[in-house]
């Protein structure tokens, strides 16, 4: 990375204040710039490492620019930060992308690879799988018997993806996520659990990324399905024939029972439980480390194990801090009842 | 797969009402059936399928057939639910097993390796590693120093097993799981904490089965050790010197810690948490996201974060959603009494 | 591992009573002991073992010998617990290490490999990766593009190291990690969430250990740190930004969220969740399976989700437990507060 000031400016449609030859090799918070490095202020409270960031360059939302000069470079935009997604985006694009089959991959006959495609090395590729055009598989990854992945999709190393499991174009799929294991079936005798075939798979909709060390279990019969646009972050449980819509956000550590039905749009916070067989609706926003034990309705938002509304939940928390006091008035009321029962 | 009904009929003594030469050549859950594919019908809540379900082939429960015609080619037993399992069963064997050792893994020439073993590409096999006859192990696996592995077990793509490790028969470890891994055993000193050897083992006795991305960390002296038939969910954690005894189910995503000591037929829920050096009797179920603290009796039931007995908790729960209604019932009690006082 | 009484004895200096020449070949757990094993007795309470253990030689604290002659051979020491550790960590430096680069690994030709250095097969080593003397990469692993590892370091089978992140001296990283993952950042927009590139590091510094299956993500720009001498377990989760400082131990399955603060010194409990942007002081305690949701002042001891003060959460839990007596309570006030208004 080597840009001059009046390079990025460029890309971005800014106006420089200060040198435009400034030169910058890397990128840092502002609150821990570096000479040579670019950065950006867009919120007020921010305002103030104009004046104090070692960086040499600013993206600086115009409204924020106060002075003709300043020690750093200014590059001055309408929005600092949308600008700056702008160019974070360019320079990964500028990146590029791998492309050919490493040596030291095995792919089967059978298996067909599209277009300017990257295998890695010691990367698995089992019998009638098929990889999109465009996609990157990165080293040391397992992809299972007929296996479809899309176009311009990433796994990432160590990625397991099991017999017949699908999934869309342009996702992502991070190191050390398994899809497609066994679901956890099992039925109960008396001389111990018998395993229930698994023979179902996963289907993964297109512009899914799931993050590293997630494990999203195969349909016992059918599918487990996550929808187009769903995020889901690391060391994630994803049960057999879970359903997942649309677009929602899925926090990390994050676990999901058999068969519960998930709508779009919905914020599932860190270290959720949700139990199986129940159905959440759209729009529904559930606090960190919840166990949701029942169905939810569209728009709200629970919290507690078990989790009811959020704002009862808080309510109640606020009087169970307080239980001590309360415990006390109760004993002063009885004092009082016995001293009049006494009188 | 693809089968006539009159060939599944054969497999499971069932009686066909309509075309014996209807063809299968998948399976759906009966809600979400398909032309071409076959499903079941067990339950009563389920019987209106019987006129609506696309599945060309259906096995049902006689019990619950009360018409001599269907669009769908039916297949009556005495249970339905058993018969499909059986089915399931006879076809994830007609499956076939791996065999070989494939092109790429790499096999120390001391390791002792059993007839019939599959061996993947990129596996690695240690010094004096054993391996029992009919067992598989896919690609990209890492076998320590010492390790010995039963018959017919089946290990993942990406499970590591760390040196003296022991696995009995008929076990299944899932993909990216981590068997003796150091214990997390430090001793505090003023400069920071010093790596205490953890020098022990795993022992994992006859029909286990453990999920993915599971860790189950080797004891600091002697062993952990997980018994016979106890079936293990993905991302779970157990710590050093952890015995697990017979027949227990933990689900996704539970931990338990050091020197912790658990007997047969429990079910652990998931997301629970159980310190360390405790016991847990028999029969024991620990509702989810439960954080037990001390040790549990035969038969009990417990829930909560410190877990108490199940129906106390949820008795409690009722009264801590309604601590505001109960503090207003307070406050008028006070407003009351100090008006007796006032008269 | 074989030795005799006198040589274990010579190494730890200790005193010997009984057969000098007493062979072992193993360790035990006193309470599981062998014939032929070493244990030792450094408390009061597992004096009697003294008495009834099966080892073969007992490394025992002066303090609790009380005979002449024991079963087993003694060996006398001032403290037993200290002596064993110091045997322990002898034992494993004479394991030795392993050394040189296997075959069937991929070493690009631009990367540098230090003196002494072992690297596993199927390992995959990017352009410009930098590892130091003495440090011992295991089969499967993956290191990205620029990575930096230090000396005497031990990189587990299956860890995944990505670009431009850096490693300290002396580190353990277990199997399956991964450091660098791409941080779960998403602009909400009304189609989608649109990715935010990821586009800084991790950098863990010396003397750190990270068990297996965690997950550290690489920064939105900057850096996730983990400072010197911290200890973290197993299927932990380290949020982009995260900065963590010297000698913290985490346990197994904790999870804090992107650009928390976290000192020196602090004691973090199993499945903790700690939300983002937020600053937890030195020396804090935080309790298995508390949700923090606010910055903690060093040494305060927390507890609950959300978590206060662990004093105030135990004492608000017993009344919790309570809730139903307390409520009769209330009962019972009413209706004598009934009884006296109709009198």
């Amino acid at each position: 990375m080597e840009f001059t000031a009046s390079q990025i400016a460029s890309f971005i449609n800014g106006k420089i204040i200060g040198d435009a030859n400034s030169l910058i090799t890397g990128v840092s918070p502002v609150e821990s710039g570096e000479i040579g490095h670019l950065s950006f202020i867009a919120q007020e409270r921010f305002a103030h490492y104009l004046d104090t960031s070692k960086c040499s360059v600013l993206i600086v939302s115009e409204a924020l620019i106060t002075k003709e000069h300043y020690n750093s470079t200014i590059i001055s935009v309408k929005d600092a930060y949308l600008s700056f997604q702008i160019l974070m985006n360019l320079y990964q694009e500028m990146q590029g992308k791998k492309e050919g089959i490493e040596d030291g991959s095995s792919i089967h006959d059978t298996a067909v690879i599209g277009e300017k495609v990257y295998i890695g090395a010691f990367t698995y590729v089992s019998q009638k799988a098929k990889i999109g055009d465009g996609t990157q598989v990165y080293p040391q990854v397992y992809i299972g018997k007929g296996v479809k992945i899309g176009k311009n999709c990433k796994i990432d190393s160590g990625a397991r993806i099991y017999d017949y499991c699908i999934i869309g174009d342009n996702c992502i799929i991070h190191s050390n996520t398994v899809i497609g294991g066994d679901g956890f079936g099992f039925q109960p005798t008396a001389e111990g659990f018998q395993k229930i075939p698994q023979l179902g798979n996963v289907i993964i909709e297109d512009n899914v990324e799931i993050g590293s060390n997630c494990s999203i279990d195969r349909a016992t019969i059918g599918s487990t399905t996550i929808g187009k646009g769903t995020k889901i972050d690391n060391l994630i449980q994803i049960a057999h024939n879970v359903k997942i819509g649309a677009n929602n956000v899925i926090a990390a550590q994050a676990g999901i029972a058999g068969s519960t039905t998930i709508g779009d749009w919905n914020q599932i916070g860190g270290q959720v439980g949700i139990v199986g067989h129940i159905k959440i609706g759209n729009q529904v926003k559930i606090q960190a480390q919840s166990g949701v034990n029942s169905s939810v309705n569209d728009k709200e938002t629970v919290y507690g194990s078990p989790a009811i509304s959020y704002n009862d939940y808080l309510r109640s928390y606020v009087h169970f801090r307080n239980l001590p006091e309360i415990v006390k008035r109760i004993n002063n009321l009885e004092n009082n009842s016995k001293d009049n029962t006494n009188e």
